[in-house]
């Protein structure tokens, strides 16, 4: 896509705009390979500064990296019923392996519990051994049908969590602490205010006892699963005999969890804050958080412009400031606004001969606002415009969703409300999967979450939206991605 | 693998003692996945210590990491006709997805030209758009008859680099600066001196014009390359089209270039400097640079004796050297010592009753020595004996290597080394291919390298090694892995 093809407006086409806004900021592009995206330069380095605090946090809560093979035998997959069930109809599969038909065929890994339940069966001998707490980044690759860049692809990245336990009551609190990090991430790294809660029956994780997940409303008013957290209970460990010994001498089964967020979370990105000129980045996960775009006409301008540029790069990059000098003779000035605008970079400082003769630029920020800032300090005054930026756009992002969630809907709301704006619905839920399923077939919107306290309604719905009889829990409808 | 195992002697069978060292470290384990391996904690923590090494090093050489699919559609591996010469026999194929057989079988990548290349058609139509300078981090599948832990497995990780330019000169740079920079992360943080060279024809990369290598020495005397660069001409530009507008206007292919290290670097370091107790890892690259072991026998002595250890560790862990504190109930010191240099930890401390009373601790180091220093500075003192280990690591492989050197051989000497000790032979090669076939035959050693200016032997040899004929080149035999 060249620098002159438009956006479309978000108001005209939301998938259309979504897009394009992905490459022109050239996060991605279609590969020849079904289904299959390539992450570009722009797009990874997001993703690589996700995983950057993600690991971190995972390294500070005491899990280690490991890597278990991208094959998995069929038959590991069978063992869990509901997990087969789920991930079959999904998978892509080696039959050949240099040059001959496989004796076994080879299921490449749409998530990776069983292989490794193969192999905690057998390091976990004695609850000495107890808790393993594991994570891997890795491919994954499922057979989707339609796919979306970044949102549902054949193969994406991502990091799964993979944790044992000897009690119950550990896997719970694990499942729980790794939620409440996930939610920390998004709202602190990506801006993007989530609302946690349980899963119901029908939306969990195959193979799981219960599935806890992060739900963020998106500006076309659909939801998107940022991230999940399973507690597995026994059933992996029951499926692959992973016992161990108990300090009283028993034997009993580890109780587990499992849990992931990929680069889906770069879907989600562009989807909070993007805008009709392209990307917005958050300033903590922007490649570059500050643009520099020199101005000049004469020969004697560009080299006294030039020079303070580079000292002022210089000095923001000292400051570990991600930090561009766009100083490129072909390019004019506005069109180099519109082309950084557009790659979401946080802030723009423009420096022309008057500025550099006033020891001053031109400070403008991607979500609004421009005025000149001295030299003289520059760089704490850049990183404080980052700071604000970022928290703006937390709280740009909270105010929308609010004012798209409404609380306690009726049945035609409900009905109103999917058919038209979208949006989060709160409320009552019977607890029966006829109901839910008679909501999706009506509206399209499923149960992201029953959601956690900090979320319900106060007073709590009583009755259900759908057949009116008593609720028993609160629900959260949507569309969702 | 349990601690009451011995660990093989290398002069028994070093094959044996590789894996037993590997088991017993818990580096990595066999998988149920034919020839496809588990990297544990520990393995992958020296992993992502390189890539941490090395990827720094291609970012500050303004390489960008990026991402392409895992799957390559078998069409596209034919186009160059010796890559898929080279590498169809290896592959793993997907001939199923989603439930149904593919139309088009998908090739899980060996190595990603193909698909690279395809993209590159795409995004490079200018010499404004060059060079470009692409690196992924990626898993590998390369279909293995006989496996070695990291050494040659199925699935493999690993970095490929994937550069395009506009001359032929900017290209072989690149091939350059890359073989220069795996040299010096071999050298400075693995320890592992290396020679460098060019590979012959019969050696060299599927598809490339020219590759060079880092070749190391092991114990055993086998060579392993550890990592290569190739200059690829404009090979895959032709097979995929991949053409530039030059500045004055014509059309020309992109010159390229591919290089890659991986996993097998793990087995490399265990092989150099690996000894019958276990591992030895160089500080740099040590999961844990110190263990402090408290030695006590009453509660009194405990908390007295706990108390210094862990203030200890604080301080060690505030200057970010990498320490763990050992003080489990239920092992013996002894035994803790000796798990630790099975792991290969470079620095041990010992704090019994008598050190916390005098402000000591014990220093004792994986590679011999052992003396009280005072807690006061130890930091320090610590600091400066992982500085000298690592030297002397270095040091060591290095007069290991030259002592296992043979310069000028003649061809009896070459039978001879080979059917022996073994060792890195130099000596005149005529350039016939006939001669390196026959030499391969007889001796089962390869040339694994023309070997750099650096490495060349003065005089310089003035007769093949085996036909006698003019040498127009050095070279550099050995048996591999």
């Amino acid at each position: 896509m060249s620098n002159e093809q438009r956006i479309t407006p978000r108001a005209e086409d939301f998938s259309a705009w979504y897009n394009d806004v992905i490459m022109r900021a050239e996060l991605a592009d279609y590969s020849p390979v079904r289904g299959c995206m390539v992450i570009r330069p722009r797009g990874f380095r997001i993703w690589e500064l996700m995983q950057g605090a993600l690991d971190a946090k995972f390294k500070e809560t005491g899990h280690e990296n490991a890597y278990f093979p991208l094959f998995i035998p069929e038959s590991f997959l069978a063992r869990e019923a509901e997990h087969v069930e789920g991930f079959a109809p999904q998978t892509a599969v080696v039959t050949r392996g240099g040059g001959k038909e496989l004796e076994e065929r080879l299921v490449v890994r749409p998530t990776s519990e069983t292989i490794i339940y193969a192999m905690l069966a057998k390091w976990v001998q004695s609850y000495r051994d107890l808790p393993v707490l594991l994570n891997q980044w890795a491919n994954i690759v499922r057979w989707e049908m339609r796919t979306r860049l970044f949102l549902r692809t054949t193969e994406f990245l991502w990091q799964e969590g993979h944790t044992a336990h000897a009690t119950q009551e550990e896997a719970e609190q694990e499942t729980l602490l790794i939620l409440g990090l996930y939610r920390q991430f998004m709202e602190e790294w990506m801006a993007l205010p989530v609302i946690t809660g349980v899963k119901t029956e029908s939306e969990k994780f195959a193979g799981a006892v219960r599935t806890y997940a992060c739900e963020g409303l998106m500006q076309d008013n659909k939801a998107l699963q940022a991230g999940t957290s399973h507690f597995l209970g026994q059933n992996f460990a029951k499926a692959f005999n992973a016992q161990y010994q108990t300090a009283s001498g028993g034997l009993e089964y580890v109780w587990s969890t499992s849990w992931g967020v990929s680069t889906r979370l770069v879907g989600g990105l562009v989807m909070t804050h993007g805008d009709d000129v392209g990307l917005v980045c958050p300033p903590k996960l922007a490649p570059e958080q500050v643009v520099i775009v020199p101005i000049w006409k004469s020969g004697d301008e560009k080299d006294a412009v030039l020079r303070v540029a580079r000292q002022v790069t210089a000095e923001l990059q000292a400051a570990e400031l991600r930090t561009t000098l766009d100083g490129r003779d072909s390019v004019k000035p506005g069109a180099k606004y519109y082309e950084w605008e557009s790659r979401g970079v946080p802030v723009r400082l423009e420096i022309g001969p008057r500025d550099a003769e006033k020891q001053q630029a031109v400070l403008a920020r991607r979500t609004g606002g421009k005025a000149p800032v001295p030299l003289a300090g520059i760089t704490d005054v850049t990183s404080r415009a980052l700071i604000e930026i970022q928290a703006g756009l937390l709280e740009a992002a909270r105010v929308y969703r609010e004012q798209n969630s409404v609380r306690g809907v009726t049945k035609d709301q409900l009905i109103e409300l999917m058919d038209g704006p979208g949006g989060f619905a709160y409320g009552g839920f019977c607890g029966d999967v006829a109901c839910e399923e008679a909501i999706k077939q009506r509206t399209k919107a499923t149960i992201r979450a029953l959601p956690d306290p900090e979320f319900q309604s106060d007073p709590a719905p009583t009755t259900c939206v759908w057949c009116g009889d008593k609720s028993v829990t609160e629900a959260v409808w949507a569309r969702a991605y």
